[in-house]
């Protein structure tokens, strides 16, 4: 059996995540872990099998140690991304009312993704921050006998779910526009997954997207416009593009690329060709297809968790 | 008497950029903030006139929260920037042998920079985190009277003096590539701070630096690559480019552009005419010149700081 690690606990959104891939997958594990490096040095030394881990959102940006690890930590490739709406629920036990809390729960992230419903509660209503979405939704689950504080916790309904908690007011988030984007990182470069993949043939290469880092040679004014003439003059769309520093210098930095396209394509041979002569640095992340994932019910069906490790 | 706002507490980073601003200003006087939302807000409620926030780490990158800021809730300017390299002291009371030393308090991504260091030291040793490098020394300094443990902290030289605490051992970062970039926001166009640059002439406007936000026309291919050229062709230089999410949709993006030149210059009011042609949103942010800054001994002088506020 293959082994799937993503960021945990156990009820985050990067569990959703992973549960529509695991989904589509057949005889993997799936194994929990609480710090993205952690996972992602998992995989590089072959103690998992495949991670997934966020690397952009909608509102937030860039996952910066994600991609700071791909570049300068690990030599891993993308074998799929996976994109998934936020959406926050108010979570409680069974027959709590909403204007009988007292304390509400989540990541700080969580807590300001929902400030306006919570301007509309009552004033003797707090919030407080803890680690994640599904520490909070666990806390309010794990309440003493003789504790009478009413509590909630903002979540995903996978946490509630988890504890056996319900859902008292749905997608409670300000902002509908909250998307976050996963990647699943594998070792062998050959292992993009065809299961993540609706179509199979190679003419339909142009639904891939690939991913690269490179560093464009120094000291050359317009050096970056040359780099992406390689693209515009091949009609190949950028779909990202991103700076980050290359830890030597200030003013030195990497850019992350992702487009449209698969390395097996002419076009994109011609273009990796070109960037080689324009770049000091070029590490090929790989092609794969995206999944892109909304809710489903089926993906909450309780018994699909019994299995969940934690990972050590 | 003008106000000139940091981000505080006293002894940090950014009151070390702000003194090397102040010593070349008339007039101001400073005041400490403790976060960068309420520091950029008082400026553009002209509660202050000018605020010393990061903008970017050559470790760690953007300082996405002042990016954001200046992109979405403000319209400020640039007026200067401000380049430091960060050194880390390990600090104590007088007559601490390092030895001796049992906690050792800083900001996480201050112990951070000095693992290769902190490893070295006993194991007995611990670490402890806190809110800042400056609120590690007041830590250091504040000690009860019948309170044995030794205790260090990890900050900038300036925390080290304003807690009568000195330097045990000097610059025990891992890397000595750490510099932070803050720059100098104000409100009106026009104030640009002529003190801040070396070279006055119309003629010299070369050694300035201009940065813009904008956003391209949406869904045309090469439209990055055509926005690049209108720098390319006129062989200006960028510094900087950096994406940030629009906030609206996952793939949409803000740019921030840096690039030498000045907007008084004929060819950069033709890249900005050229640029609005090829955006569906542009924002200038201003032209500046550069303060890059060691540290030197009179930044330290005690009497300096005797008239540092507290913001509310």
């Amino acid at each position: 059996m293959k082994r799937l690690g993503y960021l945990g606990p156990p009820g985050t959104f990067t569990q959703l995540a992973a549960e529509k891939l695991i989904s589509r997958l057949d005889n993997y594990s799936r194994i929990s872990c609480q710090e993205i490096p952690d996972l992602i040095q998992a995989v590089d030394r072959s103690e998992i099998d495949l991670a997934v881990v966020p690397i952009e959102n909608s509102l937030e940006g860039s996952v910066n140690v994600t991609l700071d690890y791909l570049a300068h930590k690990v030599s891993l490739n993308i074998a799929g991304e996976i994109i998934l709406p936020i959406n926050q629920q108010l979570i409680a036990r069974k027959g709590t009312r909403i204007s009988d809390i007292e304390e509400i729960y989540s990541h700080p992230q969580a807590l300001a993704q929902c400030r306006d419903y919570l301007q509309k509660l009552s004033d003797s209503c707090q919030t407080h921050r803890v680690s994640s979405t599904a520490e909070a939704a666990e806390l309010v689950y794990r309440r003493e006998e003789d504790d009478a504080v009413v509590r909630a916790a903002i979540g995903s309904r996978l946490a509630a779910r988890l504890n056996q908690l319900e859902v008292i007011a749905a997608d409670i988030q300000d902002n509908d526009s909250n998307w976050t984007r996963f990647v699943v990182l594998s070792r062998s470069e050959d292992s993009h997954l065809e299961e993540l993949s609706s179509r199979e043939s190679a003419e339909e290469k142009e639904s891939y997207k690939t991913s690269i880092i490179c560093s464009p040679i120094k000291n050359r004014p317009g050096i970056l416009h040359e780099m992406l003439a390689e693209f515009a003059s091949r009609n190949v769309n950028l779909t990202r593009i991103e700076s980050r520093p290359t830890r030597k210098m200030l003013g030195d930095y990497l850019f992350f690329i992702d487009f449209s396209g698969h390395l097996e394509q002419p076009k994109i041979k011609e273009i990796i060709a070109g960037l080689n002569r324009k770049t000091s640095h070029l590490k090929i992340l790989g092609s794969y297809s995206s999944l892109f994932a909304g809710l489903e019910q089926k993906d909450l069906e309780e018994e699909r968790y019994h299995e969940i490790n934690q990972f050590a």
